[in-house]
C-alpha cells in the first residue's frame, strides 16, 4: 500500500494517527537541526516533520538531501502543528516522519512547479506533464470532467441517449477542411474524420432515436487561427419531432443547469435577438451584453452636412464610452490609431466628447453645431462625461470595425467581469451568406439547415434575404453552440443543394444516402452543437481554450510534446498505396 | 408542438383527455367501417382508432391509405379500449383520432421494421437508420447508454477524472497497424490515431494526476477479423502510487457496480487464477468459467502403453463432457471430424464412455485396460454417463484444440447460460511472447509493463519465463478487460526497450517524450482498458459487438451505408503533398 492518506486529506482529527503518505517533494526548509518538507499530490501539500530529536541523523540527512519533485513515500505519526497555516485546509496539522523511501528521483524541472511559474509556453507544453502538475492546469482538467459530467447527467435525466458514432467517415465537397486517412484495405481510398457528426445524428432522428448527444471530438484541418485547435470537442445534440422553441427551451434548460451546479450562478430566463438586431445594435452576431455601449445609428443626424466622409457612406454609426470624455488629447489618437490598425481597418475615427458640463467638443466641429452632436449623443444613448466614437463606411465592414473598438474598450474599462454570466439566444440567422471574392452563397450554418417556411420561393429572387430556423446561444461575447432546424424531406434538400452548387450527381454522390433516408419518413428534426472546450473555458472565467485542454496543439497543429505530426516509413507508405509528393 | 405525449405514455388515468401524438404508421387494420392504426415511436406503440360513427369519412379514408413508415401527427382523445392488449403498457387505452397531419411519407422499407425481420444482414447494414427503428437494435443503443453511464458515474463518484487526450497523435513502431492521416501544415508528414491513450495516460500519471478515466474511441488497421472493428471504443483508466493488488479491487468494484445496477445481478469476490492455471486447467486463457469441463492430464497414465499417439505427444489431456456417454457412433464421428476441422486443427481425437453401469469402453481398447481408463476418468473428473475426449500432441496446440472443443461442447450443452455472469481474474501473464516465426519475443501487453519485482534480470536467460504484473478480467469466456503495473523508470524501460528489438536510437526517437518524463519524477502506477463493446455485448446477454455499434463497418473495414472509404479529390490529394501509387 503506497499509502493510507492522500496529501489534502489529514486534519486535527486525525492528530496521533499512523499515516503513510505519498507524493512530490514540493518544497525542503532546512534549518540544520529540523528540516520541513511540503509533500504535495493531486489533493493537496501536507508538511512533514524531521528533527534531530525525534528523527535519527541518517533520516534527517535524508530528507535535507531530497531534491525538488522528488517522488517519496513516507510513514509516521500525525502531529498539531505548533504555529498553523490557515491558508491550507492541512494546515493544522504536520506528520513527524519515521520511514521515507525514495519511490523515484527527479531531474531539476526546466520551470518551477508553481501556481505562477517561470516556464514560457512552449517550454510548458514541451513538459506538458509537468504543467499539469502546476494547480491552475490541474484545476482546469478537473473543471473541465465536472463540466463534462453535469452535461451528461442532465441530458441524460431528459431522456437523451449518448450514441457514439463513427470516426472514420467520408470525405464531403467542403473537403478542403477534412482531415483524410488512407484506407490499406481499400486501395486509393480514403476516410475523412469527422468535423461533426451532423449527418450521422440526423440519421438517428430518421431511425426513431428522439433525442441523441455526444460530447464529441471533431477535426478540422484548417490554418489556425490564434486558439483554435485541429480536433476539437463538441457537445452535439439533436432531437426529432420538435420545433425551434422545443430546442431552445431544452438548451436553456442546459445552460442553466451547468450555471447553477458549475458556477452557484442563476440567470433569468436567456434573452432573445434575432441575427438582424444583432448586428444593428452590436455590430456582431454574438454581443456581449454584460455591458451597454450599443450601436446608434447616425445616417439621419449626420448627412445632412457637408462633411463627404459620412455623406457618402452607406452607414455612420457610434457608440458612447463610459467616462471616457476626459481622455486625453493623447489617449484619444491612440485609439484612433487602434481602430486604423489593419487587424480592424477603419480608415478614421470621428469623435465627441460629451463634456461633465453639457457642451459637446467633438473632432469634426468645423461641419457639425452642438444641436447636431446633442442629436448623436441622444442616438448613442451618451450621458455627460462620455466620448461618442464614429465610424464610417460600407455597413458591414463598420459594424465589425466599432464592435471591435466597443470589445477593446469594455476590456480595458473592466466592464467584461469574468463572474458575470450574461446568456443570450441570437436566432433567425440568415440561410446563405455571399462570399465576397467568388461571389457564390455558402450555407451560412450548413446545408442541412431550413429556411423558414414559405422562404423557399425566396431562393430564387433574393437568396442573401432568406432567414434560417438557425440560432446560436451566446454567452459573454462568445458563440457557446448553435444549431438549426433540419430539412428533412429531400426535395428541399436537392433544392439546397443545386443553390450551393452542387449538380444532382454530386449531391448524390457525396449526401445520397442522407436524401434516401429522407424518402423513409423521416421525422422533423433540429439540433444544437456547444464546443465544449470553449464553454469550459468561460464558465471557468478565462478566455484561452489551450489551457483547459490535456494535451492541446500548437498553431502549426504541433504537439511539441510527443513531436507529432512526423514522417512515418517507406514500407507504411507503400501499405497504403502513397508517395510523397514534395 | 409536435406531441403532449409520446406513443408509449398514455395510461387508464389518462382516458377523456386530449393528447396529440407524433411517430410512425407501425400497422393499419382496416375492417371497413372502423380503422386501427399502431403508432409507434421510441417510446411504444399507441392504437389510435378510427370508425364511421365518430370520425369523418374523409379522415376515416385517409387513415385507411396510409403506408407503412409515414410519419404522421395526430390529435384526438383517449378512451379506454373494450379488448385490452395486455402485452403492451398502452394496452388499456386508444386514442379516437381528430385530427390527422401526414408530417413525412415513406417509401416501402427494404425490410419490415419488426423485432424479427425479414431483412439480411447487408440490407439492414445499408439501411443501418431502419435497422435502428427495430426494437432489439435500439434496445441494445440504449442499454449501451446505460452501461457508458453508470460506468462514469461510479468512476467519477471514486474520484477519477474523466480527461480527454488527443487523436491526432505519433505513429509507433508496430505502425503497420496505425491508421495515418496526412498533415497539410506539415508538408510530408502524418500523424496517427491512436490505437490507445496509452503513452497520454501514463503522462497523465506523471502529471500528478492519479485517478484517470476516458470512454474513448481507439482505432487499428488490421486486417479484420470476425466481429472486429477498426475502430472501437475503450474504458481506458490508469492510476498512480497503486500495486496490482489496488487495480484489482477498484476495477472489481466497477465491475460488480455494473453488473448489479445494471443487470440487477450481484456476485461474489472475483476468484483469481494465474494465467499458468488457467492454461493448464481449461487451455485458455480467458476460460469460461461458468461450467466444467476443467482439463485432465492424462500423460502419467496414459504414455505407458504401446500407443506411439499419445507416447509422442508432449501433452495428452481430456475433458468430461457432461452425459454425452449416450452419445451414437455417428455423433461421435461427428466430433472427431469438427476438430479435425482446419479452424481447430487436430489430428484425431480419442474417446471413452464411461457409462452408467460403470463399464468404460474407448477407442483404443486395443492398448487400454479398464483400469487404464478409469484413471483417465479420475483424472478429467468424469461421472457415469459422461464422455471423455481426448486429444494429444504440442502442448500449446492441443491445449488450444481442446479449449475450442470444450467450448464448443458446452454451447451445444446449453451450458453458457447468458444470464449467468462469471468473471475471473487472470493474473501473472508472461511478459513476453515467442514470436514462433520470426523467434523474437514481443510483449504480451505491451512494452510498458513491468516485470514482476526481482525477474528483470531473468530477461536475458529465459525471456519466456518472465512473469508481469499484468492481469486480464476474464466475464463468462471473453477478455473484457485487460492491464499492467507499468514500468516508472527510464533504465528498466530502456532494457525493455532493448529486449524488444529497439536500437536506443529508435527507442528516443519513438518514445523518448514518456522516457524523458520518467526522470521528472514519475510515481509507480498501473491501469486497465475495458472493451466497451464486448463488455456491453455480454451484459447484454449477446455475442456480436456489431449489434451494440449504432454505425459498425464490415468486414473490409467500409460503411456501407455513407459507401466509405471513398476515393478523394485530385487537389486535395495535391495540397496533402500525396499521390496515389497503385
Amino acid at each position: 500500500m503506497y499509502r493510507s492518506n492522500t496529501c489534502g486529506a489529514l486534519r486535527s482529527s486525525d492528530i496521533d494517527n499512523e499515516v503513510i503518505l505519498s507524493g512530490w517533494v514540493h518544497k525542503v526548509r532546512d534549518k540544520g537541526f529540523v528540516a520541513w518538507i511540503d509533500l504535495r499530490d493531486r489533493y493537496g501539500i501536507t508538511q512533514l516533520l524531521f528533527d534531530e530529536e525525534r528523527t535519527s541523523a541518517e533520516l534527517l540527512e535524508k530528507a535535507r538531501s531530497l531534491g525538488r519533485e522528488t517522488v517519496i513515500q513516507i510513514k509516521g505519526r500525525v502531529l498539531e502543528r505548533a504555529s498553523k497555516n490557515k491558508n491550507i485546509p492541512t494546515g493544522d496539522i504536520e506528520v513527524l516522519v519515521n520511514e521515507l523511501n525514495i519511490l523515484n528521483k527527479s531531474l531539476l524541472p526546466p520551470f518551477t512547479i508553481e501556481n505562477e511559474t517561470d516556464g514560457g509556453e512552449d517550454i510548458r507544453m514541451k513538459y506538458r506533464y509537468l504543467d499539469i502538475r502546476r494547480n491552475p492546469v490541474k484545476e482546469n482538467l478537473i473543471f473541465r470532467h465536472k463540466v463534462s459530467m453535469e452535461v451528461r447527467k442532465y441530458l441524460s435525466n431528459q431522456g437523451f441517449i449518448d450514441i457514439e458514432t463513427p470516426y472514420l467517415i467520408k470525405s464531403t465537397p467542403e473537403g478542403a477542411r477534412d482531415f483524410v486517412v488512407p484506407s490499406r484495405m481499400n486501395e486509393g481510398q480514403f476516410y475523412a474524420l469527422p468535423q461533426s457528426p451532423q449527418t450521422f445524428k440526423q440519421l438517428l432522428m430518421v431511425g426513431g432515436m428522439d433525442k441523441y448527444f455526444q460530447i464529441v471530438k471533431c477535426f478540422r484541418d484548417e490554418d489556425l487561427r490564434a486558439d483554435r485547435q485541429p480536433e476539437f470537442t463538441q457537445i452535439d445534440c439533436e432531437m426529432a419531432f420538435v420545433e425551434q422553441e422545443d430546442i431552445l427551451n431544452t438548451f436553456e434548460g442546459l445552460t442553466k443547469h451547468l450555471l447553477k451546479s458549475i458556477k452557484g450562478v442563476e440567470v433569468d430566463n436567456f434573452p432573445r435577438m434575432t441575427y438582424d438586431e444583432a448586428m444593428q445594435r452590436y455590430g456582431n452576431d454574438k454581443p456581449d451584453i454584460r455591458f451597454g455601449m450599443e450601436f446608434g445609428e447616425l445616417n439621419a443626424v449626420a448627412q445632412h452636412k457637408d462633411f463627404k466622409v459620412f455623406n457618402s457612406a452607406e452607414l455612420v454609426v457610434g457608440i458612447a464610452v463610459p467616462g471616457a470624455a476626459a481622455y486625453t488629447r493623447k489617449e484619444i489618437d491612440a485609439l484612433v490609431d487602434w481602430v486604423k490598425r489593419p487587424q480592424v481597418g477603419a480608415l478614421g475615427m470621428v469623435y465627441v466628447k460629451y463634456n461633465e458640463d453639457g457642451s459637446l467638443k467633438s473632432s469634426v466641429d468645423k461641419f457639425y453645431d452642438q444641436a447636431d452632436l446633442a442629436r448623436w449623443a441622444h442616438a448613442t444613448q451618451a450621458k455627460k462625461g462620455d466620448l461618442i466614437c464614429v465610424l464610417s463606411g460600407d455597413k458591414n465592414k463598420v459594424r465589425a470595425q466599432l464592435s471591435a473598438l466597443r470589445m477593446e474598450l469594455a476590456q480595458r474599462l473592466g466592464l467584461r467581469n469574468p463572474k458575470e454570466f450574461a446568456p443570450l439566444w441570437v436566432i433567425d440567422f440568415p440561410l446563405l451568406e455571399l462570399d465576397e471574392e467568388t461571389g457564390t452563397y455558402h450555407a451560412m450554418h450548413h446545408p442541412f439547415t431550413s429556411p423558414k417556411p414559405g422562404q423557399l420561393q425566396l431562393l430564387d429572387k433574393n437568396p442573401g434575404a432568406v432567414k434560417a430556423n438557425a440560432y446560436d446561444l451566446v454567452l459573454n461575447g462568445n458563440e457557446i453552440g448553435g444549431g438549426s432546424i433540419r430539412i428533412h424531406d429531400k426535395e428541399t434538400q436537392a433544392i439546397m443543394f443545386r443553390h450551393l452548387g452542387f449538380s444532382p450527381e454530386e449531391a448524390k454522390a457525396q449526401f445520397g444516402f442522407l436524401m434516401d433516408a429522407f424518402q423513409y419518413g423521416a421525422p422533423p428534426h433540429g439540433g444544437i452543437a456547444f464546443g465544449l472546450d470553449r464553454l469550459v473555458a468561460i464558465l471557468g472565467g478565462q478566455e484561452t481554450i489551450r489551457d483547459f485542454i490535456a494535451f492541446p496543439k500548437n498553431n502549426s497543429g504541433r504537439d511539441i510534446m510527443i513531436d507529432a505530426p512526423a514522417s512515418i516509413d517507406e514500407d507504411q507508405l507503400k501499405e497504403l498505396n502513397l508517395k510523397l509528393d514534395l
